[in-house]
Order: structure tokens, then C-alpha cells, then sequence
């Protein structure tokens, strides 16, 4: 392989062949000192790709050389289908916490790796290691015994999960190649399609909290990833949906299992409740349990009313080492925010995001540690009215007075009121499928 | 300094300030390890400046910035101007070894710093060191005295020319990002601004055999270069000129010495003396010794015909410790190309260097040495007719079998034929003041 003459070709907006790309990819898995690529041409090539793109085809090859740059589960022995579901990331977004158990009560199974949180949004392995216990690096045998058993088993991504990607994506990283939508995509289904699953359903989030502002953006990177899913023979749907203001009220931790957990016991906020009944109805249809979209939304809102998803959840928690605590297990002591009064227009999600982080809810560097305690909570959401000297958000006790007032000026001007209730905006933009 | 966030505004197409392009110039002057930029983050701006460009303002301070990265000459004590000549590469083009001893009798300095050649294109340093003795590497001080004494100097690129350059230069070279007409500027006036020079008349080939394959291209490059010698207060002349053939008559090294030599004894080929006149009487009126282009060419003419642009290259020669041979100092033997009878139409000026490349007498790698006595003769030039039986062109005897094969079928597709001659071509396409 001439890495040259590939830069320069994908420059000039060419095609790279199947073999060269897979050639790549190899040379990514491997150390410039041992025969690999270098970071240099690399990080040239990544940024040709950013002006020029992938065709459908680049991109299929791409990822599954990417896949298979490490281990791929083989879940061929548990016999039913599996079906994932995977967020680009929100402000809020806990879904997939009572999303797998209530899909796993309907009869399949949700082997589910997850990230951790950067920036504004929050990852699902920060919050579930707010349960106390809860162990996210299970090896293979628990792993597997974990799903058979509750239905479900939830993950973080290991070493041997598609190394070329942990390699690229750190590198993008550092070279302000992070914005591609051929990039994110292989990025996700090439570490998605490694988990030997039969189907897959993307949350797209598109909004101010959301890496896709608008909904022109995500519609391209749902599309990129139902191309590339259908290509790899996967049964693949996309959802848009609605990042401009948090999912649910609570933003952080612990505060968010404590969240989902309502939402296991059918006392969810309606927007959670509304976002796991469709995206569960989903993934039952990819995993064929249910005839049709509308059956599986009935299914697993009766498996959130009936408990049986709980009973998975505290399954999973318990295989997982982990033990949900009987009292209340985050501060209680929180400041006020107020913003006038009148009806919420708009709430800046990115700026709520930017509030729980700054409060040590998450982190701006991988190795920083995270605050499992610290919440953010929203109490007028957009369309709800204000009274005047009510509060529109609190937040939990940070570290000094500088930070206290930074935050609080972050979430007074992240909402914007008005006299008249606004229009009522979709949570769900489109489906892909 | 922020390199994500560098890189990422030049992605989007906006603009660096003068502190952050001066930030990064520092930055490629140090080593990773010395807080200096990465090469991987180097390579993906450089990428982005390829797709989106710099503004002249912008190329203006990257540029300065980079000749400032090093040592830049100060000849003021040399009392005159100073004039150099910069050629962007093309095949036969041997105009600098006459060209500047010819500006030099007629009263204005040349402190000449050239390169080598690499690919299909000479190098002046490597037709130079083909005469026996003739050093490139002169130090400061002995620089300084042969250009007062001979009033030109021959010299190579020193360690402490724009270093910045060197690392940015190696970096495109690997990364695919030779091909910017920004970037190609800032490297060639970065090291032209440093010679201490008052005024610079460019040669931008154009065609085949050339780097710049289009008129359009080659005059984007000359107008960016001249804008950035303007910018930089000096006299600064572009000339667009035609490498769709070679110039004169022979290719190679000590070959190209030898017809250069014709042209200071008044015999050269009409091609080379054309160009020489053109350019040295542009110098001449650059360096403020004549009133007028057509008073500077007269006056060229004049050194070449009366001998005393000769005496001026002897004494440089002699001075920079070179002898020229007195018998014949390249191989006599070789083979002859045929390729049919009739008008030259066309020649492959490309295919012709990279024959003589092939040969030994250019390189493909910075560390390969070259044979300077390999060599390429051109026969029959663009209009000139070919009588049935009668070679195109000769070549010197290949190390092998194999190479003479390829020679042979390289230089035989080189040449076009046809029944009647073509339109005459002009020389000279353009001037860029």
C-alpha cells in the first residue's frame, strides 16, 4: 500500500478500493514501527475524507475491516434474536437504562455495549456506575451468562472491541476530524456490528444538546447508518429525534438511574416513556417478537405497567455485582435558578449539558474521574408555565462559590420565556429505515 | 496555541490570525517533545489549507514567519542590487548557470540559492557539482566573496535556510500535500526572502513537463507568488513559460553544463537564449540598471556575444573551486530512438525527464546519488522534421538490457509525428508584474 498515492487520490475525490482500505485499517492496528501507518498520514487521509466523503461502498468496507480489526462476538449459541439500540449522545439521555430490560422482558435479548460520557453528554457507563457494585467490565463467559439469564447485559467497550477505531477516533480527535458523518458512522457500526447482533436501532439526536445541530445533518448520518448496517446484512432502523431541551428532568448520575427507575416502576416522565416505547416497539420488530410497529409499542409499555422490566433491570444489576440503594443515595442540597416568569419557549440543552459537567457530572478528558452525586434538575420543561419567584432549574451543591455562580448563570440564561405557550414540537422527527 | 481548534477553523474555511499562523510556525520549528506541533496535527492543518486555501494576508504572514524560522541573509554591505532568478522546475531547464553569470556582467548581483532535482525535474546544485571540484556548500564568508568578486554566487540550501520549511516541505511530501498553490508559495518566497535579495523574477513553467500542467494553475502560482514578493517590499516579475518541451537540446548533468556553456560562447540553442534574455533583461531592469525590458535584453544579448557573461561564470567557477574539463567529460556512447518520419507535433516533456531519471541522471528519493554523466539528447524538437531512418533522440548506455528497453519505448512515445508542421508555440505565455 502506498499511502501516498491513496491520500492523494481520496484528495482529488477519488474511490479507494476494498483492498486498499482494508490495508489501512491493518495499518492502523498496528504500530508505525511494526510496518503500520503512520499518525501523520493518517490524520491526512482522515481529513481528506472529511472534504471528499465515502461512497456506500468505501464505507462498507471501511467499517467491516474496522470490526474486524479485533475480536467479534459470536452470540450464535443463545438461541433468539438480538437486537441493540444505539444513542448519538443527548443531554439527559438514560434511555437505553430501562430500554433494554423492558426489551429483554418481551422476549429479546439486548446484549448492549456502551460508552462513557465526554463533553456535554452524559454515557451509560457513568450512570450505571453510580449503582454501587455495578461492574461494566465483564469478561466473556460473565458477560454471556449475564445475558442468557436476565435478557440483558450491559457493558462498556473492551480493549479487543475494534482496535483500529479506538486508534482513529483518538486521532480524530486531535485533527478536527471528529465532524464526519463517514467517520461517526463507521466509528459506531464498526463497534456495533461486533456484537454479533441481528439488528440495531439508532436514536439520532438532533438539537442544540446534540453533536447534530440541525435536522438536514442527521438525517445524512441516519441514513449513513442504515446504508451501512443493511450492507453488513443487519436489519437496521434510524430515529430522529428531538435534543433541544434534556430528556426527562434529571441531568447526572445517580440521579438518572433514579429516573429510569420510575420509569420502570410506570411513572415516567412522558417523554422518556414516549422515546422507550418507540424505540422498543423497534427493536421487538427488528428482533420479529412482534407483526408490527404498533404491537411492539404496546408491548413494552405493558412490560414498563406490569413490572416484568423492572424484574430484568434488578436482574441484570444483580449479575452485575451491583445493589440499587434503599435511601436516597445524592445530595440533596441544591441552589435555586430562576428565570422570570410565563411559558418556557426554549431551553439551551447544550448550556444544561455544559452545567452538569462543569458541576462534575462528567468529564472533558477521558481520564478524568466523574462526580456520580452531582444532578442538575429541571423543573419547568418547554411549554410548562413559570410563576413568578418560582425556579426554573436547581442544581446540587458544587465545590466553591466561583463554580456555584458560573453554573447558575449557565442554566438562568439557558431558558428563554415568553408570554404565550410556544408551538408543541415532535419528540419523534422521522424514522429511517 | 489551540491546533484543534487551528485546524478546525480552516477546515470550515475561516481565517488564522498572525499570532496563530506565527503560534504554528514556532511550533514546526520545535520538536513534539519541545512543546512543538505534532506532525500529525501539522499534516491535518496542511490537509486543510489544501481544500481551503490561505487569503493573501494570511499567506503573507505564514510566509515571513517561515523565513523568519532561520537565518536570513543580510548582503547590504555588498553595495548594488541584488537580483535571483527562481525556476519552478521543468525538463533541460539548465537557464540558471548562464542566466546568472549574464546578469552579473551587466552589473547586478546574483546570490543565487538553489535545490536538486527530485522526480522528472533537474536540479541546478546537481548539473553544478557535475563539474569536477565545484562546491555548493560554501560557508557565509566565502559565499559573501565570491558573489563580490565574480557578482554571482551558486550555492545550496543550507540548514539554517527557513527551517521551518524544510519540516513543512518533508511533511507535504508524505502527506499528500505537495499540490497547493498557498503552500507551494510560502515554501519557495520563504526561502527566495531570505537571500537578502531586492528583487526576483519567477519562472512558472507550464505543461507537460512541468508541475503546473495548465496555464490557469501556473498563472494562480505566479500571481500568489508575486503578491507575497509584494507584500514582502520587493520587486517581484512572474513569467509564464512553456515546458510542453524540453528546453534546449540535451538532458542531464554534465550534458546540460556543456550546452550552457554554448550559450555563453554565443552559440546556444534560440529556445535557451530567448528565455535567458527575457528573464535576465527583466532582472536587469528589476535591479534598476536599465530603463526598460527591451534596454535589459539588449544588454543580456550583448554579455553572451561578447564574452564577458563567460568570464563571469569562469571566475564563479574557479572561486566555488570547480574546473571545467577540456575534453569531452560525459560518455560518447549510446543508442538511437526511432519514431517514424514527419513533423514533430508534440513531445512528452515528462516522459523525456523521467527517461533521463531512469537513466541515473535525476533521482526519485532525497538520498539517492546521481549519475552525472547519464544523459538524453533530443534530436529533433516541436516543428522540426524527421526524415524517414532518422532518430528523435539518443540516449547514454543504461547500466542494463532492461533499463534500455525502457528507455528506448519511453523516449519513442515521447514524440508525436505528423504530415504537416504545427502552428509555431510561443516560448513565453505570460508576464505577472
Amino acid at each position: 500500500m502506498n499511502m501516498v498515492e491513496l491520500i492523494r487520490r481520496k484528495r482529488d475525490g477519488g474511490r479507494l478500493s476494498p483492498e486498499e482500505l482494508q490495508a489501512f485499517v491493518r495499518g492502523v492496528s498496528r504500530a508505525p514501527s511494526d510496518g503500520g501507518v503512520t499518525d501523520y498520514q493518517a490524520a491526512a487521509l482522515l481529513m481528506a475524507i472529511y472534504f471528499r466523503g465515502l461512497d456506500g461502498a468505501e464505507l462498507a468496507t471501511l467499517t467491516d475491516a474496522m470490526l474486524h480489526s479485533g475480536d467479534v462476538l459470536d452470540l450464535s449459541d443463545i438461541v433468539g434474536a438480538k437486537v441493540d439500540k444505539h444513542s448519538t449522545g443527548g443531554v439527559g439521555d438514560k434511555i437505553s437504562l430501562h430500554l433494554a430490560p423492558a426489551v429483554a422482558a418481551c422476549g429479546v435479548y439486548v446484549p448492549m455495549i456502551s460508552g462513557r460520557g465526554l463533553g456535554h453528554t452524559g454515557g451509560t457507563l457513568d450512570k450505571l456506575e453510580a449503582i454501587p457494585g455495578f461492574d461494566v467490565n465483564l469478561d466473556e463467559a460473565r458477560f454471556r451468562h449475564t445475558l442468557r439469564d436476565a435478557g440483558l447485559a450491559l457493558i462498556g467497550q473492551t480493549e479487543r472491541l475494534a482496535p483500529a477505531d479506538k486508534r482513529l477516533y483518538a486521532l480524530r480527535d486531535v485533527t478536527g476530524t471528529v465532524e464526519s458523518i463517514p467517520l461517526i458512522a463507521a466509528s459506531i457500526m464498526s463497534k456495533k456490528l461486533a456484537e454479533g447482533i441481528d439488528g440495531l436501532v439508532l436514536d439520532v439526536k438532533v438539537g442544540s444538546g446534540a453533536f447534530m445541530k440541525t435536522a438536514e445533518r442527521g438525517r445524512e448520518l441516519a441514513q449513513t447508518l442504515v446504508e451501512i448496517g443493511k450492507r453488513a446484512g443487519k436489519r437496521v432502523t434510524a430515529f430522529l429525534t428531538d435534543m433541544n431541551q434534556p430528556l426527562g428532568r434529571w441531568i447526572g448520575n445517580a440521579v438518572e438511574v433514579q429516573e429510569s427507575l420510575a420509569v420502570l416502576n410506570g411513572q415516567g416522565e412522558p417523554d422518556l416513556v414516549e422515546l422507550t416505547v418507540e424505540l422498543g416497539g423497534e427493536m421487538l420488530l427488528l428482533g420479529g417478537a412482534v407483526k408490527s410497529h404498533d404491537e411492539g409499542r404496546a408491548r413494552i409499555a405493558r412490560s414498563l405497567a406490569d413490572g416484568t422490566a423492572l424484574a430484568r433491570f434488578l436482574r441484570c444489576v444483580e449479575l452485575q455485582g451491583g445493589k440499587i440503594p434503599t435511601t436516597r443515595w445524592f445530595p440533596e442540597e441544591h441552589q435555586e435558578v430562576e428565570a422570570g416568569a410565563g411559558y418556557v419557549q426554549r431551553i439551551d440543552a447544550e448550556a444544561i449539558g455544559m452545567a452538569a459537567l462543569r458541576l462534575g457530572a462528567g468529564r472533558t478528558r477521558k481520564e478524568d474521574a466523574v462526580d456520580h452525586g452531582a444532578w442538575v434538575r429541571v423543573i419547568a420543561k418547554v411549554g410548562e408555565r413559570v410563576e413568578p419567584g418560582h425556579p426554573v432549574a436547581l442544581f446540587s451543591r458544587p465545590k466553591d462559590a466561583g463554580t456555584a455562580a458560573e453554573v447558575h448563570e449557565r442554566l438562568r440564561t439557558a431558558f428563554t420565556l415568553g408570554a404565550t405557550p410556544p408551538a408543541p414540537q415532535p419528540l419523534i422527527l422521522e424514522v429511517i429505515r
